[in-house]
């Protein structure tokens, strides 16, 4: 391999690229949904990419996975079934099982290809796929919410960007038959894109969501290899409110490296400018 | 003008390169400190580059602008007397104005052609060199604040990263200095790196200002162009908290972009592995 093929490029936007440079490709392949790379780079450690867009890096996948999971998980009192769609990598599943009250979570991935290649390169997400109450399925997220019979606490939606495999994920359709597999006072978290590479979508989101659930907002993080510096996450919730009902004092003294009761309430600040975007839909 | 030198490439670390084209070339220039570009982009508007480093662009020069003033301006019960060093591009003084108990903006910028070249190609930000109130000199912040018998109820410290002419702005003897020109109820803000790529000087500034000041965090916000997502600002204070003593219902309603009173709260909510470092310090 030359020195050339070792360089990535994610295409952040028309002529903005994110570029560096991978000690090593580790795994490298083609599934039926996405091309699938696991890359050892200097900087971000180990870097899963599908088709070329980075997912997850060792050295900073914590926020994310920490931020999609304990926000709901401790919003929600009693938490004890979870659906994830998507979150092949491992990560989001890592991060739930973290909580005693869980019973099972259940895990729709639709691609093998992912969750192999992680499972043998990236062991520091792929290390919930060991844990007794991680029910895997691979198959298809869209038709699973269609057709489950499950009733659900929380549903966290891991997913890519609304291209390629991850269309449906955006769509209205799935958020009614997300809405249905959820319990009275269910919760759903899904990846929210960011307001200055993808305002579109969280509008779209959000416009949805607002539709059927009584609560509806966005919640923010910093990712480190995600363009455009504020990242959110959209939460959608039948009964409790992110802020309003959620009891700091009940946390306990876990060692999480980014998630804590004052960055639980403070992402929910949203910048004015989204503010008066979200108050029109 | 070939194709090929419209493409800028910053540095985000060794072998992590942001990469954009540009659609013109308004300013490129040699100053005694640093090369000063103004540039045209598609997606980030017009972009000022100082030594090959983005300083501002268009699109979101608005969140760290609002975020450095409106923070102590909104803290402190009373500012009148302001000093700004650095901020050439004249966005953080255009914020500092629109308080109305100013009485006087100082700001101290090392580089003329910065200003000369923001006044002609940025007037989105060099709008305030216009202002009665803003008293700009163009000399070197570090003596400044050496030799100044002036006493400011907050010093805005908008410097690039701790590379040539900045280098000082972040060690001991300038903050002993800033701390001697504020009042007895006065704060600082100084641009404050980011955790996942410039963790040394974090450490160091919080380091200095712990050891000066009764009160001293970081708080945070994303930027579109730094690397890294989670960016920061260092709040130093003799008397104020920035969250205890912030009083939210006399925050008028003034049209900002990002700014509110929940990111006021929220972005001083500190990621948990950051926290243990500061706690270490």
């Amino acid at each position: 391999m030359t020195e050339t093929n070792l360089w990535r490029h994610e295409a952040y936007a028309q002529n903005v690229i994110l570029k560096f440079l991978c000690k090593k490709i580790l795994f490298s392949d083609q599934s039926p949904y996405q091309k699938v790379e696991v890359v050892e780079t200097d900087y971000f450690g180990r870097v899963l990419l599908n088709d070329d867009i980075i997912m997850i890096c060792e050295k900073d996948e914590f926020v994310y996975h920490e931020m999609i999971a304990h926000v709901p998980l401790f919003l929600h009192p009693n938490p004890e079934n979870i659906l994830i769609i998507g979150g092949g990598d491992g990560g989001t599943a890592r991060e739930v099982l973290k909580h005693p009250s869980i019973k099972l979570c259940h895990m729709v991935e639709i691609d093998q290809m992912v969750v192999d290649a992680c499972k043998l390169h990236i062991p520091q997400t792929a290390v919930s796929f060991l844990h007794p109450k991680l029910d895997l399925k691979i198959e298809d997220g869209v038709k699973f919410v269609q057709n489950s019979n499950e009733k659900y606490d929380v549903v966290l939606i891991d997913s890519t960007d609304p291209v390629g495999p991850a269309v449906p994920l955006f769509g209205d359709t799935f958020y009614k038959n997300v809405f249905n597999i959820l319990k009275d006072d269910g919760i759903v978290v899904a990846q929210g894109e960011s307001p200055f590479y993808n305002l579109p979508s969280q509008k779209s989101l959000m416009k949805i969501t607002k539709k059927l659930f009584p609560i509806s907002c966005f919640y923010h993080f910093g990712n480190m290899t995600y363009p455009g510096g504020l990242w959110s996450f959209l939460l959608a919730s039948k009964q409790y409110h992110p802020v309003k009902d959620f009891q700091k004092s009940k946390i306990p003294q876990m060692k999480f490296q980014y998630y804590n009761p004052d960055i639980h309430i403070g992402a929910f600040a949203t910048p004015s400018f989204l503010n008066k975007i979200i108050q029109t839909l």
